[in-house]
Formats: C-alpha cells, sequence, structure tokens
C-alpha cells in the first residue's frame, strides 16, 4: 500500500523516526508497543504519535496497542521504502560518488541506477555499481533506463542549470545537495538536503554555549 | 568575526543560500549586488534579506547595494566557515566512510580527525586520510586530539548509545544521520540530518503528483 495522499511535511518528518524505534523493538522481538511507549523513548506527545499513525489507517487496540511486526511493515511499505525509485545522481565528485555508494539508500527505496558529470577523466567510469555518463547523453540514458529522482551534487554555480537539464529529460523530482536555492516549476517536487545550513547551525549554536 | 548570538534558525537557514549566491557573483567579478537582486534570484523576500544580513552589521548601500567580496567574506566567516571544526564520525559504515571522504566539507569548516567503529575488521584501517579508532579508544583519542562534533553515521539501534557515549567523553554537538531521534541533555549542540525523511518526503509527493 502506497500512500497517494499529500502528508504534512512535519507528520513526514516523525514517521521514519517512528519506524527507527519499531524496527528496534521487532529486532528484540517485542510484540506490541503502545503510542505512549513511543512517545517517552521519542520525546513526541502520544497524540499527535496516534494522529500520525491514523494516516496509514492503522489503529493501536486498547491496553495492547499496536502490533510490532505489523506496525514496522505498514509504516516502511506506506513511505515507499520498500519500492524500488530510481534515481540519476548529477555531479560524481565527492558528496555525489559518496551517495552513489551508500548501500543503505538502497534499504530506503533509493536505487541509483547512474551518475553524470563533465569531466572526461569521470565519464565512462563505475562508482562501485553506478556507470557515470557525459551529462549530454541524459537523453539517451533516459530513454534506455529511466529514472524519476535526480540528485543534486553538482558545484552550487551549475545547480540551476543542471536542474533544468534533468527537469527537461523528465526528471520529476529534485534532491538537492548543494548550497544553492535551485527553483524549479510546479509540479516539480523540490526537496533540499541543506548540509551547510546544518553546519552552519551547529557552529551557531557550539558559540553561543560557550 | 565569529557570531556568538544565537540566530533564528530560519535565518541560519537562508544566510548559507545567499552566500552560495553571492560566491557566484564573486566568480563573474560581479563589484556590487542588491538585496532585490539577491531576492530575485533566489526567491526570497528582499526586506526578509536585508533583516537577515542585518545580523551581520551589514549594511547595503542605497543604488549600489553591497560589495560583492566583502558579502562573501563575512557572511562566511560569520557562518563559521573559515574556522576549523574538529569532528569525529561514529560509525564507518558506507554513510560514515562517504563523509569521512567527502572533502568539500572542509570548506565548511569541517574537520573531521577520526572516526570509530566497533568492527575489528575496521579498526585500525584509513578512511581517506581518516584514522578509524575503537570506540574504546574514544577517551584516549579525545585527549590526543579533542573534537567539539560528533557525527552519528550508526546502526538505529546503536544511536542513543553511541550519543551517550561521545556526549560521555566531551563531545558538544551530535550530528545526527540515522533515522533514530536522539535525545541530549540541555546545552548539547543536536542536528538532525533526515535522509530518510527527505527521501518519504520525496516519495509522498511523486505518488501525489501522479
Amino acid at each position: 500500500m502506497i500512500n497517494t495522499i499529500i502528508l504534512p511535511e512535519p507528520t513526514l518528518r516523525r514517521l521514519p523516526w517512528y519506524l527507527a524505534y519499531i524496527d528496534i523493538l521487532k529486532a528484540q522481538k517485542v510484540e506490541h508497543v503502545s503510542s505512549t511507549q513511543i512517545s517517552r523513548a521519542l520525546n513526541v506527545d502520544a497524540s499527535q504519535i496516534a494522529k500520525d499513525l491514523s494516516f496509514l489507517s492503522l489503529k493501536g487496540k486498547t491496553r495492547i496497542g499496536y502490533e510490532v511486526d505489523a506496525l514496522a511493515s505498514t509504516l516502511s511499505d506506506f513511505l515507499g521504502f520498500h519500492t524500488p525509485h530510481k534515481a540519476y545522481v548529477f555531479g560524481a565528485g565527492s558528496l555525489g560518488k559518496a551517495l552513489m555508494q551508500d548501500s543503505g539508500l538502497a534499504n530506503y527505496g533509493l536505487n541509483i541506477v547512474a551518475g553524470f558529470d563533465v569531466d572526461a577523466a569521470k565519464v565512462g567510469s563505475m562508482v562501485g555499481d553506478v556507470p557515470i555518463h557525459h551529462i549530454d547523453s541524459l537523453e539517451e540514458v533516459m530513454e534506455a533506463d529511466p529514472a524519476t529522482i535526480g540528485i543534486l551534487t553538482v558545484p552550487a554555480d551549475k545547480a540551476q542549470d543542471t536542474a533544468d537539464i534533468a527537469i527537461g529529460e523528465g526528471i520529476k523530482a529534485i534532491w538537492n545537495f548543494t548550497p544553492y536555492r535551485v527553483k524549479v516549476a510546479e509540479g516539480i517536487v523540490m526537496s533540499n538536503t541543506s548540509i551547510y545550513a546544518h553546519l552552519a547551525l551547529i557552529y551557531n549554536r557550539l558559540n553561543a554555549e560557550r
């Protein structure tokens, strides 16, 4: 069961927390868990948890709570982690290569099938199992092995152009790891993982704590 | 000039966007930029930009705007990207190794000096320039080459314990890449980079757009 309703962003941020916790309980052979128990472990309000989980049409039983096994697999299904989603990585620099080699992403449904770069030294090589193509071959690769997600790890000054090219060839979602704020047309999914913003936050709070 | 005031999180999210854009202008030898121009490029309200930049005690001149060179270096200084911050990576799995090999992070002031794991096959090895130690050696390593930031890339079921150990040995900030919601005492800086939450968001929006 894949969800097709638009979930609120805060819910989508919390559901993976619940899943991570419930997976731990599952490994410990725990059979049932209540929202109060999840609440205590994760510091999230119990009524919020019940509300978030109600999107999955899953209800806990009074006094017993949720079945751990069912909750784990329903949550993972619901979040799309069991469905392979094909992705390309644009920019085979250090971060791009790192993501192509991060086998953990496959466990969350992300299947990186190709990388793109403009550097002749990289084009034609493999990063792990992932072949690196020239960006000019995008149309061809898109025909042979189409992807919906474009992961952006190019230098900041190439971010907008690369996103435009990717979207022009049919990419439907941009996962932006560059510090540049890429603009996309309506209907294109955009998600920013702002590594540098997190660093800025950590440094600021560290200095303030001194 | 490092800032020691606590900046609002949204400001800390936006400042790196401005910096990325201004660095591009700098490379293009542009000399001045107005907040209106930044606003158009990044889809951020011009008055918001002026407000964010006022934290840096930088003011644009009427009609001319900000000096690009000065703005770039002041912003980067202010965000702490010019100051090396020592960090350890906990968990030398695929993501942990990826971060240790991401040379780009050093450009943003992050200096990863050691990795930790419990896997005997990894302990004693190097990932790029970074030595991997057993977690039991943390106290020793902390004395020899102390760090303030702990980057958490262990399996979710080890996230809380590892954070507790790291903090116990003097780590002041946890940058959590695991899907587990780690709890820390007050005074410890906590930042979550929720890769899996971003994937969940992308998948949800893609399915809804269909």
